[in-house]
């Protein structure tokens, strides 16, 4: 089954719905995704401002003022613009501070020359000048920052200067990580002979924490369907998601597969999907909750996070789209691809002499970390190439920042 | 001064050196910055391990099989080939499970068919093949990991897989964040008339954060120089960086850099700077630490940090470069700009037909807010340049993802 077939056999009976929201305080709401489109309920600026610094006036006290004929001003302290017998009166103000009353317009503060308890004004100032007014930035009412939002510090920023305390942001998907297999042991154990450290739970968890997820690491089930079975089920009752790895092989040593199928239903709805890396990829739903079995090896298990997991976190979180950057760059030499089959290649990508190049990441056997290490984004060849040539033009998805210039 | 003049003046003085390195266990090591090269003490794979499901055997005994003439292969569940007279044997393995003793291939499970405790094999592989060679991915010996790389979940992978449990990053810079301005209120509080919210703390304790920085909130002080003198001198003792904000009008109301030099020496080494916004910042140092005095306009201090501390935070960290993500776009529209200043021009970059344009974001005013807000990336307009003409090729500076496509 090609990728595009398993993804919509897989959403068309998945029902996923965005996760709850909740309240909490700005201050801990970096990364958080807004629930809810956010409202001002007050203007920003909450009453006119002064853009500059300077003095504040009346415009029309300005209008014949020049170099070579300055209009003099009368300095008052007073948050209000004075007006005595015929004579002009100013008030000191700082960018951002509160317009005077009856101000119309503010005078740079280079545009002046304090005399005494006097000052002297060159340039003339149309009403509002160098003012900001009431509402300019966002008005009462406006929708300030869309739901589905990803909260950057500048959006706490605005968040708070309209007066809001707490956000309302959508609960974090829990994610239950599984890995499975008894050739692995623990990070702090030395491994045997023949036996291998389970690196996937702390790679999958960390993709987790980086798109705003909490993982839960559920540990190592040995190929033993039972023992799966019990951590599979345990990751649908606590967590929205359930990722395995390992135990996965089409027709062969699928434990995982088979402990889904035993579990409930529909199960398993995609077991062994046209693409490289992570052809024994299974897509399974249990009690309505997506439970992704990827493969052991730690490369595929990556690209099958990217490509299964990391849309349904996003749905959950009720972002629409979060792309990874992009650009456009050449290969730097020809790859070789199986027809039929979607290849996600990992590439170097650099920049040489204002250019984009994608260099292949060499690869030999399966599950070599180093490809992943050594790239910083994947190219998507799809089914129906024969692979790439050289200098082709290709879009590559980045997941590191681009690399220095290099020999091509 | 200009930007680049201001950064050089500055950094000529400023001795900057990478922080100390710390030990910590790998779980939690996602974001932190590797201290040193991280040579792998073993190899990687540790052992010779099949890259694909099926059965090892020893390759020339497949050399003449075909799908007309299959070769009858007898297994054996020892952890190693045996050979008793002249009938061939296999032994089952999975995808990155060690290749038995004497093996030196395995046949791909659907090149095979069991035929009760025999099996077929069609197609014959060559040594080595659908095999994945000790140290293949990584040597004993090899810079597995560079120096200054920011640990992403992959990595991290790569670290475990290598046997070790910890790692060696660099301290987390500390970063004091002091605000400064009588007109400013906590989040908490409802401001009266005349009174804002004071985010900028929150802003850019949230922009440290971000870049892998430990934030110091030490509060706000009013516009006294001795208040705001206090709290610098806290900043510098206890923080590898300081930041102000407000308080930093040139030649009016300029608290803050009265303060910085009152506090010791070089003191401000830079006060006014030819951009736009963020003119009226200063940079200085104090007990060889740098204390960026930024304005109180919450869009300039965003620029400014983005200018000005982000390169410093880099190099506490030891990292070289991250450059935001960048795409060449066209302007929608014309631009004015100051000659002479260099412009940091907010725009929301998007793509229609597969080419990317560049909105400048509409802006009046002072310290509007929804100009980061309403933007995704900004673009440098050179101090060369009186404004950008409409249709004209920019390269945006990323902050978001890339909006969606738009009448132009």
């Amino acid at each position: 089954m090609g990728v595009d077939e398993a993804l919509s056999t897989f959403q068309k009976q998945l029902k996923l719905e965005r996760l709850a929201s909740i309240q909490i305080p700005v201050h801990a709401a970096l990364g958080r995704v807004t629930a809810e489109d956010f409202v001002a309920k007050t203007d920003l600026p909450p009453f006119d401002r002064s853009a500059v610094d300077g003095f504040a006036v009346i415009a029309k006290d300005t209008f014949e003022a020049s170099q070579f004929s300055p209009k003099i001003f009368n300095i008052t302290e007073n948050d209000r613009i004075v007006r005595k017998e015929t004579r002009a009166y100013a008030c000191a103000v700082w960018t951002g501070g509160p317009l005077p009353k009856r101000a119309d317009a503010v005078v740079m503060l280079e545009h002046t020359k304090k005399i005494e308890d006097q000052i002297e004004v060159w340039t003339p100032v149309t009403p509002g000048e160098n003012v900001s007014r009431k509402g300019e930035d966002i008005q009462r009412g406006a929708v300030a920052l869309e739901a589905g939002t990803r909260l950057q510090p500048h959006h706490l920023g605005l968040v708070a200067a309209l007066g809001a305390t707490h956000v309302s942001v959508i609960e974090k998907p829990r994610v239950a990580v599984i890995s499975t297999g008894n050739e692995l042991v623990e990070l702090s154990y030395k491994p045997k002979p023949n036996q291998i450290v389970d690196v996937n739970r702390l790679i999958l968890s960390g993709m987790c924490l980086e798109l705003g997820a909490e993982p839960l690491d559920l540990g190592n089930a040995k190929d033993d369907v039972n023992e799966i079975r019990g951590k599979v089920e345990e990751g649908v009752k606590v967590a929205d998601m359930t990722v395995t790895t390992g135990g996965t092989s089409v027709g062969y040593a699928d434990f995982v597969p088979t402990a889904i199928s035993q579990s409930g239903t529909p199960g398993v709805l995609v077991h062994g999907i046209a693409m490289r890396p992570g052809m024994p990829t299974a897509l399974a739903i249990l009690h309505g909750r997506p439970v992704l079995a990827l493969p052991g090896n730690p490369v595929a298990a990556v690209i099958g996070f990217e490509v299964f997991a990391r849309p349904i976190l996003l749905r959950l979180l009720g972002i629409r789209s979060e792309p990874r950057p992009v650009i456009e760059a050449k290969t730097t030499r020809k790859i070789a691809a199986a027809l039929g089959r979607r290849v996600f290649l990992r590439v170097y990508a650099f920049e040489k002499d204002g250019r984009f190049f994608a260099e292949p990441v060499r690869v030999k056997g399966a599950g070599v970390l180093s490809t992943l290490t050594k790239a910083n984004g994947y190219v998507v060849i799809p089914e129906s190439r024969e692979g790439l040539g050289k200098g082709e033009a290709v879009t590559v998805h980045l997941f590191d920042k681009i690399g220095e210039q290099q020999d091509v």
